[in-house]
């Protein structure tokens, strides 16, 4: 029942007018990058994922995915048809290196198609969206050897990949595992023990499944810093690339969940399997943080893709529907029974935070991503710097912000179907139940806000923070004098906002050394007060560009206009919120702390 | 795996300590409701909801509920053996008048005992609820023989009811519905259509069902004002009150449903079933609203009821899970590699919101349940009009602040359990299921929000309102110049909140007259004001009584010192949200309605 198109117009809008995309065609990768790849590449994109993964978004929801007595397991039906021709496309190779196959495209490019595709089906994009994580280590800390044997057959899509960290003790403190890993004598090691929660750990997709798996070597320290991250993989690799023997891996069991229903997430047993370090022993987690980064940004985008196709379809309903009456008489629609509920503020207002927090959301995404491609691949070290330093503070923010926020766009979608958003045939349900764990995995979101408060701000001296609040101020102040009176308002409300954000990061700096209490009491408000600036930092920038765009006669004015007015909302109607979040941060640990333990 | 425990300690302090039952030991029924009484209900409907309703929770979601080829419906296993035991405790009669065969209890004592059922097992509680919500109308409007003909069976438990209103193409807009009723000459009608979303509409339960049925009589006005009420029983009952021939009314296909799964939603076809009138005709809008707030109250309930007992399995899990230390090195468990996660402050925030959030909204729904009581028992006038006053504005609030915050209760209290809460087998993720539909039916929450912008607050010019926000001024200004440094801090907030409301208040009266919209706009951030000040309230109150206890040397000093702290938390962490409510009400509806239709 739901439908989906992709939103190329406004990705152009942000990687062409926001981004400028065109300013980094000195950068390898973005010279291939013109304006009419991005139109191919989008257009394309977004018709794969409403022609060919949308369709199997419900179906594959209700089916789910089945685990055979022999541990194999079974995708849902048209998973296996729709992966191939997503291979034959090419779509797994958008930006990876060109020397393992890839087409070496920007991330940002490659990030904007992957919206559409989560958008369309998310169970189904995780299955590549795992082996873009585990290629993100193998690129950066494996051997020549180890990115021969597996990346091109990784870039193709033949094979897939998985991220092994999650055991039944422990998620979150790593430093509690107990895989073992045993050295052979020919260099290669023996794995041992039990991981969960393993997204796409076996599967019919793929003729192989390469399994980046965390570790301790034996007799290595009992705790985080002992940890090693090795490949397993699901078929040992012959000297000549073909598939040798079965390794020691098997999928125990798949469990049953809330939602993503197409992804089959496994319990993986680990029987003395042969495992191949990756990287340096005892490094495994600096490893493992490279796909972890990759991924946090991917999951954020789930929040993005599960809050647009929500609001697209919570539209389509509030123009059909007809209901009560619109409140002014001369909104009503004459000789109609009723009105169709967009008329209705209270239905408007669900409609437009989902529409605001999708565009700002997008803006947001992309500029992360970028900040990607420039930290890799910018001309000078400075600016390498700048990026990654921007990079490191905004990604526990896309992670942890976008997903709240895509979660609550699906809810408030669903709401505007009253009743029928309730029952499962309508398909709105599926996107909450599917938005609710982009919250939880990969950190769950309170993980985010201690990594931000307790991490990313005091690196470097608070270096990332203190350039971007300057940033930020500086453009809030340069908007105040526009006169165009969204710009102007938005600029206003930023400055605010950023504010509260200056006023919040002095509080935890005075109070979270004596207590560290006080910044992990903090650390969620704070990061929604983080959410709130860049989105509202985004939409400055687009009401300036859409402003401008007015000003010089663009041909889509409406575009323009109506960018205008979403924009004059978000000032409205989100960035308030940010005084509330200072002043709970103000308030501390000391009610939050003071139960004690057996009161609860 | 989860388990629930009947908050009993915590109910009777609400009775006895915050309301005061004991006051209003001259109002009827209230005089059977001594503490020994009250203390034997609460603890037997607890042990009831915990060990016979809350073993079927998991395994009724699991399996649901089916319909088979002859339209008859079971339900899931167990649930019919839970049906006779209930009754047979008399736990349908509680509430109901003793003509009936009732116990003649005050409502509020049954508000408090069907929360428990509630949390046990919200799909299986519905059937009575539908029934309690059906013979609000028939006691109120029915006619004699009505009454004596359904309710001593539908108090008995033997017979259950339901209410019919929604229709394919309308839900909150009752004017347009279809459903017809024909007059035939020996005084009853025959109706003719088609109810959806008829929760409990056909089950293996009881045997018969009293559909309370929303038609229109044939050349009535075809709107709002040509609504009549209809009993329709599935079974045709004799003169004799034994059962006689089956009704013309099937069930046409049980929805399949986001959550709820134990509770039958069917679509019900009426064809030329037969029916009778309930009070007069084209009047059957104010007998179906004497159902409804029953109902909305009951829903709002479910909100704290969901709340209540995710949040006792997220203590369990945070007491029990161990990842990462604690941040104070002196908190930390000596020779363990990791603290149980309680010791999180981020863990706490999600516990301490659900938490304060249950508290303060079981005081808040026992109170509105209490107006009920007065406003139809008190001795004069004056007291019954405003008890019903203040339960008229507080009906949406109940229904539209507690399903909210409940459901984000749910949510964070799944949080707590990082992925293991997005696994079905821990039961966390059908909390967040089953809570989420009381967001959306007895009137979505919008609506309750329009109900109490549009409706509540103009009626009678304003009299509710300001009568309102002067005893909470009041208490207020009362409790800033307590000693007790939490008391006063709850005052000091509660009167920003209400100074919020009031500012508010004002903004709507002089701008909603102007532009209708902006009354709508507003709706939804204002009846989240209203929450906040309503559980203030009670948590004033609360904190004034528990100082007091403490100050007279109480034997429980614990529970009363935790009170404190858990309302000095929701003075410091959530009550900073209304102003923020507050400024967006400010910006009216202009940027919520620009966006010209299609462009969405």
């Amino acid at each position: 029942m739901p439908s989906y198109t992709a939103p190329v117009r406004d990705t152009r809008y942000v990687l062409e007018q926001i981004l400028g995309i065109e300013r980094y065609s000195n950068l390898p990768g973005f010279e291939n990058a013109t304006p009419d790849v991005i139109e191919a590449i989008l257009t394309e994109g977004g018709r794969f994922a409403s022609e060919v993964l949308h369709p199997l978004n419900r179906s594959g929801d209700e089916e789910g995915c089945t685990r055979h007595a022999d541990g194999s397991v079974t995708t849902p039906k048209g998973f296996k048809e729709a992966y191939d021709q997503f291979v034959a496309g090419g779509w797994t190779t958008l930006h990876s290196p060109e020397q393992y196959g890839g087409q070496g495209l920007p991330s940002v490019l490659a990030t904007a198609v992957t919206e559409y595709l989560l958008s369309a089906n998310q169970a189904f994009e995780m299955y590549n969206g795992l082996t873009q994580g585990a290629m993100a280590s193998i690129l950066v800390k494996g051997s020549d050897e180890q990115k021969q044997t597996y990346l091109p057959n990784m870039v193709a899509g033949k094979w897939t990949g998985t991220m092994n960290l999650t055991e039944p003790h422990c998620g979150t403190d790593l430093g509690l595992i107990k895989t073992k890993a045993e050295p052979q004598a020919d260099g290669s090691y023996r794995i041992s023990g039990t991981k969960i929660f393993i997204s796409a750990g076996e599967h019919d997709l793929a003729e192989n499944i390469i399994h980046l798996v965390l570790a301790k070597i034996t007799g290595a320290p009992d705790n985080v810093k002992g940890i090693s991250l090795f490949i397993v993989p699901k078929f040992i690799v012959n000297d000549d690339g073909s598939l040798g023997e079965r390794n020691g891996v098997s999928c125990g069991s798949i469990e049953h969940k809330m939602g993503i229903h197409g992804n089959s997430t496994c319990l993986l047993n680990y029987d003395n399997a042969t495992g191949y370090l990756v990287g340096e022993p005892e490094k495994g987690l600096a490893a493992m943080f490279i796909m972890m980064n990759a991924a946090r940004l991917g999951v954020g985008l789930q929040g993005l893709a599960q809050g647009e196709i929500a609001y697209q379809n919570a539209v389509a309903y509030a123009k059909e529907r007809r209901q009560g009456r619109a409140l002014r008489p001369e909104e009503r629609e004459a000789d109609a029974k009723a009105d169709t509920i967009i008329h209705h503020p209270d239905v408007r207002r669900m409609l437009m935070e989902a529409r605001a927090f999708n565009e700002g959301a997008r803006a947001f995404v992309l500029w992360g991503a970028l900040q990607v491609d420039i930290s890799r691949k910018a001309q000078t070290e400075e600016e390498r710097i700048a990026a990654d330093d921007l990079l490191g503070l905004l990604t526990p923010v896309i992670k942890g912000y976008l997903t709240d926020k895509g979660f609550d766009a699906a809810v408030n979608s669903q709401q505007v179907f009253g009743g029928h958003g309730y029952i499962r045939e309508w398909g709105m349900e599926q996107f909450v139940r599917d938005a609710r764990i982009a919250q939880i995995y990969e950190g769950t979101n309170g993980v985010q806000a201690l990594d931000l408060v307790g991490r990313k701000l005091p690196k470097d001296g608070g270096r990332a923070i203190q350039a971007f609040m300057k940033m930020v101020g500086e453009e809030a102040a340069a908007g105040k004098g526009s006169s165009d009176t969204t710009v102007a308002a938005l600029a206003a409300a930023l400055e605010r906002a950023n504010g509260d954000l200056q006023t919040a990061s002095m509080w935890l700096t005075q109070n979270a050394m004596t207590n560290p209490n006080n910044a992990g009491a903090a650390s969620y408000n704070y990061m929604h007060i983080m959410g709130i600036v860049c989105l509202g930092l985004m939409w400055l920038r687009m009401a300036s560009a859409s402003s401008a765009a007015l000003a010089a006669g663009a041909e889509d004015a409406d575009f323009h206009r109506n960018k205008l007015i979403t924009g004059r909302f978000f000032a409205d109607k989100i960035m308030p919120e940010s005084n509330a979040l200072r002043r709970k941060i103000e308030t501390g640990s000391e009610s939050l702390m003071a139960l004690p333990m057996e009161a609860f």
